[in-house]
């Protein structure tokens, strides 16, 4: 189902070379002032075109808002917002009407649907996360007044590394250049190896840090909806996504427990931990410290190159490389990453609001 | 919610020291003929105190059938399965009753709900996976005739680590030993550091790994549901769990496109592809080759020895290692991700009974 | 929620004076031919305007398609229907923006809210139904190739009702009158009457019934989603309807069970039955029989007279009768009770794919 | 699916003759005082045996929590409830093994699932209400606080009819009689009737009328769960339900909408209506005012006599009239009309606490 959420409920509808992209927001309280220019704001850090290092398909990815608001403000009724396609040029995938691209969706959709928009990717172009950034742009504004702040970098490219930890880095640097890695060497010398993957017709993967501050203790779910569980769902469901790990991830298994255990304390009567291995998160639910996580992108599929491939009936083709594509999609998926993020806190803030007898 | 699957659901009930622990399945299939001894053998792969590496708490871990059977098969109405507790010794807790143990959800539940229950962590105690491997099991045997095998087995024990991928081992060896690694001389070493980090009262983290051979094409839902999206939201609800990747995962984020691309090819009719980075699911929809991927597991929050902490008053007070614990939980999580694996599997089998017409 | 159904959902959105209504389908099966020639043809049976009985608000009520459909045929993505407002006269609304008019939503919405979109009745208006109509048409769609034939008419208009019952009447006669009820005789004293109510400036009430032929038995879950509780619900969530009974439904009440049962017979191999008190669903399964139901419909609230009601402050207030509106809703929710019964339908079409091994 | 509501979800599970009937209540906030003796004393209300004009089926009903307490109070994890069946005699249905007894779902579980559980109806068994009344029960408790009061009563046997309505009757003393009809004289008719039914070896329908009391205003939601369509659905979800109307329902077609507008006005500071024809329920919304309902109850399929009808080969077979069973349902039926209200209720408190900001 095209559904994201339980109580903070998205509906993303549209194709790449179709009318556009949508959403229906179901669930969002009345009375939220819906600040325009924000969301406008979120959808240009995502849209195309933006800088030599993304695709330059050119799309201003303007929205529209067919339900839900009067008076600028929320009515408790379906939210609708509406991207319309307009560079949506259907020839250049003719030639791939009958082809399975390698490691793109061509092939499973054919199986799983036994028909298939083939341009554009149709339904599984990463155009849809334009339909995540927009309603993730409205969970921020729910979240906003609470205090809760969500912030994506760029924290690799390719073997190109940030070593340092979030909290060793002034994430207001992030925005301040185009790969959006908040440590301007490093962002460079990121750059260099995507415009040089570019200029070679290959793509490249990467990974994306994201850090949210101020999430109030007692959020998310304690067996199957734990909210770690529910990040990485959100993550794991955008395009070209291979893994995640939160707090301690991956290098938390080599610990030992009496490292690894984050000893509490009090200060001026706020419960805090001296680390935090745990991710800000213990036994499903947020414990107030800050959440972070890592979501590891593949390079994207679409290269500049003839493949070697298949067509419908199994004969072999060379697929050949046109069309205009990222040759790495982590600087535009900061702002994707964010929006789910969002998504998923929004749901939780109103899933938590009948935990216990108030 | 305590729910997981839309048309192979579960949901599940109990706590660690209550009556037992339970799982109402819906949606299986009338006419499933129940293979009880398997039941109990996947159960038996779980349960505490089978070797020298886990927790020395025993329970037989039996099950009973509350509903959903008759003349042995499947009914088509909720199939109720109830493990009853045994050896549940609340006053081993009575010490920790107003207690936060670092690292635990005791300090969590107790800010979502005012209220827990603190014998044996309750809810969040991972004595519910049992009600995940009883009705894993349950999927497994709807998946069998449709021959899927889902097999999984431990890679990392701490820094001890198996190098060869799954594809150059022999998984018939996996349960031959205590630690469950199919790598026999791998195998001696994970368990000499789990028991001696048993020994010093500590614990350790580890890698499980898992591989699901058979799963026919086009299983998977192409947006936020993405088959390898379920089964890490799976795979994180189970507890200790820090990190999911599949396929290539952080490791593919160094490669280029043109290295990390599965080119397709035909053989004998069949579609195949060369290599194998995209783990067997392409655009969230199986694709037909093996599906594999890594769940990591952090060292477990109970250690058998003092550590400081606070109480719900938010006095310093030492938490004292008492209990019988596991010091690494891995080798139990073999059955408890494959069980998971299968419920994610088995619900994608019905839900994409209806992908097209037919 | 503004979400229908758990395999075959719709999701609907919009405002009687906003952009439009649209409806989302999800779970639409890949590969249905979508004719659309049949769904203007439904909408046009639901649009205003089109006779002296109903209001005069004029609206072409044209539907587009956002998304799902290539080359004809539905994708298995989101298929979207939007129908675009175009005669909407807010001023009409002013007046009464502050007012809270008798048996309206205008209370009770600003209760729940805060904040209510006057316009028109905003989200409470029936327009909402179009987007009923265009999902339901797509129903239809569906169901027709299985020989499901959904029938609906207009059997009672205050108190002129059509004794004779559904079997004895012929069906195809409804769509010849603008009040659509099969018996000519009575469709003129049905007419007659609403026009009467018109000149008055009341309104008055009515009841639909409604026949489906050709559903396969084993349709329906057993407990709480019955078939026909689910109908009951659909029926239910219609503007202004205010009860429902199936088969012998509240006169039933009067008979003793042995005139009751329907006894069971074998005809050329099929199981039939030789009475149908059960209405065709029996422990809310579909026996194979005609489902036939009634559904009630109050006289609307909006008068053109003058009422007596207060403001927003509580202070009283004379409501004016302005606008354009239906002096009886029945004639023009006929197509909209067909539309949600195949929705109804459809959705139980779909479930039941996997209620057995196969 | 064997679940209801949303956030106040219930899953029921279990067969007439299998180990006893469940319900697992996942949502219920924590903090709860769990009053056991109500929730028993509710069980009583619908045990069977408990008068002569019930089965004389003997049951004591007693329940059994199995999850989700501690100290008396409800965790906010998932509450088990079990009723173990004491007096199954399946032996009893041994001779109707194979055979569709009339207007039951033997039939037709046997088109849906191919299999069924024969034994005193199986999954469509009547008993699987005891676990609606207990959870409903638990629902009571939590509406309870609110000032919200849940009355219902018999107000129809066959042809003896309660004319007053419910506001000229004293509701207290409904439970003084067995067939629970607040009009001594009424009941008095009512128990002739069904002792005559019972004698004659036959069954009778009935109406049962609900009225709830200090719903405050806003509850519901705008377009297809409006509270009286979660009502409808929740009512016809019971066993023998045909037709459910609320407010003004089936005789509200014959008015004017100027006799049916219920005008508001303002008392004391608070918003009331002269009449309620609109039940208390606005667009789908609470109003504030009484909610009131009809449900009515076929009579009951199984016969103390003989039947014609046909076994699973479709041959002609006499079904004969042996077991133990109610002539009648509607006294047994009170206590679940106003359990299944209590959960509707009680979903709809929780939905609300999100419905705009606070």
């Amino acid at each position: 189902m095209n559904t994201y959420g339980k109580q903070f409920r998205i509906t993303t509808f549209g194709e790449s070379h179709g009318a556009g992209i949508g959403v229906v927001i179901d669930g969002c309280p009345a009375g939220l002032p819906l600040d325009t220019a924000f969301i406008q704001q979120e959808l240009d850090r995502r849209k195309p075109g933006q800088s030599k290092i993304t695709t330059q398909r050119k799309e201003k990815d303007e929205f529209e808002i067919l339900s839900g608001v009067f008076d600028g403000k929320t009515t408790g009724t379906p939210l609708t917002l509406m991207i319309w396609n307009e560079d949506a040029k259907s020839k250049d995938y003719a030639h791939i009407a009958d082809q399975f691209r390698p490691s793109h969706a061509d092939y499973t959709y054919t199986e799983k649907y036994g028909i298939r928009d083939y341009r554009g990717g149709g339904r599984s172009s990463a155009r849809e996360t334009a339909a995540r950034v927009a309603s993730g742009a409205v969970a921020k504004l729910l979240l906003h007044p609470l205090g809760i702040r969500i912030q994506a970098y760029v924290s690799q490219v390719g073997k190109v590394k940030l070593e340092k930890e979030y909290s060793q880095l002034d994430l207001s640097l992030t925005e301040n250049n185009i790969v959006r890695c908040p440590e301007p060497a490093i962002a460079e010398e990121m750059i260099a190896l995507i415009d040089a993957t570019r200029k070679n017709g290959d793509s490249i993967g990467g990974v994306v840090t994201c850090v949210i501050k101020g999430t109030p203790a007692g959020w998310g779910e304690p067996v199957f909806d734990k909210l770690h569980a529910e990040l990485g769902k959100a993550m794991l469901s955008i395009n070209a996504v291979k893994g995640f790990e939160y707090g301690s991830g991956f290098a938390g298994v080599q610990m030992l427990g009496s490292e690894h255990n984050d000893a509490f304390y009090t200060e001026e009567g706020k419960v805090k931990t001296r680390t935090n291995y745990s991710g800000g998160i213990q036994g499903g639910i947020s414990n107030g410290a800050d959440i972070y996580f890592n979501v590891a992108f593949k390079p994207v599929a679409t290269l500049m190159r003839d493949q070697e491939s298949i067509n419908e009936k199994g004969e072999s083709v060379t697929v050949s490389g046109k069309g205009r594509h990222d040759p790495c999609v982590v600087p535009r998926a900061v702002p994707i990453v964010e929006g789910m993020a969002a998504l998923v806190l929004a749901d939780f803030y109103l899933r938590n609001a009948t935990s216990k007898l108030r």
